[in-house]
């Protein structure tokens, strides 16, 4: 019998890195012979990325927070059962950039959704499922919003203000101090290779 | 200050008349000076149209009944939020082509998603706003099955099987015996013109 792999999710706010270093956790572990699905949220199969569309294209017509939240709950169903899930029970590691802490960071924390609605639909899509880890690349806000700046245009997120992005950093820290076993939180302000290096320290312990 | 218009949605399978029977009704209340806002789920709202695309278009990929659920509501907050509850505080009528007792026919009886979920979406959505009156147009699944296939190609929901709809004609029939006091249940098997008398009667009771 395959052994299942492990749901390692990477979170962060815009610009801590974490397209990067995915990239590279994945070339390091597959250098080790670990089988290695990279995948994101919201997307992740062509019905979810039709989703993540939706939700990203900036519009005139104001989203309700409640359609944003169910638009992202649904991309999360999509591509749980469809894709991380059957991925794991080969045996694969999935990599997955954002999942459910995202949208208690972004809509809970950032657009003040009640959590109890978050943790009722992470109940409904996931029952008892949750990532093995989660990497979480911290850093301070101005550095991180500098960084996605240079990137390019901000899409309907990214045009938020500083201090959604504060709010949406506390959170995922608070989360990481409650779950300290399952939490690893790097120092993402640090030069590339040393944040590399940290990330790769957590992957050794998990194997 | 403005009185608060109704909430009137019409119910039924394929095939069984609604758009019809609700533009005659849009025709005859405004007619008797009421301002009328005729709408469709899922839609209503540009968002909620893309949503709409998203659910009715055949795909390869199998959707999760629990993403078709969660769309299905996605689009409801928008259309529900912004655009039938300001209509209603406009002091227009609101005739809706399908609501949530749709969901509970198609996704609940016909799909077998247990009823509690939807229940529990319903509430975080609506929270608690229900149709002031519900029209459902009841006919015999073959006559309504005949009807859609003269009509061109079939979507997504109508390739499905004949015992599909015959469980949503009984939730529909079993939702209006559970009260009776806001469902109005129209044998849509006869001529037109009959329906349409018996429509007109209901809405003449609600004025």
């Amino acid at each position: 019998m395959t052994q299942r792999g492990r749901f390692i999710t990477f979170e962060g706010a815009e610009g801590v890195g974490k397209s990067t270093q995915i990239a590279l956790a994945a070339e390091t572990l597959r250098a080790t012979g670990v089988d290695v699905v990279v995948t994101r949220e919201p997307g992740g199969t062509p019905m979810a990325e039709a989703i993540r569309e939706l939700l990203l294209t900036p519009r005139d017509e104001p989203v309700n927070e409640i359609t944003e939240l169910l638009l992202m709950f649904a991309a999360r169903a999509q591509h749980l059962h469809g894709h991380i899930l059957p991925a794991l029970e080969r045996g694969c590691w999935v990599l997955c950039d954002r999942f459910t802490d995202a949208t208690f960071a972004y809509q809970g924390a950032g657009r003040g959704v009640p959590e109890e609605r978050i943790t009722l639909l992470e109940t409904l899509v996931q029952q008892e499922i949750r990532p093995d880890d989660v990497i979480i690349l911290d850093a301070p806000v101005e550095i991180g919003m500098a960084r996605a700046t240079r990137r390019g245009e901000l899409d309907r997120f990214e045009q938020e203000e500083i201090a959604f992005f504060e709010r949406i950093r506390a959170c995922y820290l608070a989360r990481a101090r409650r779950s300290p076993q399952r939490y690893h939180v790097i120092d993402a302000a640090r030069p590339l290779d040393e944040v590399t290096a940290s990330v790769t320290s957590v992957l050794d312990g998990l194997r």
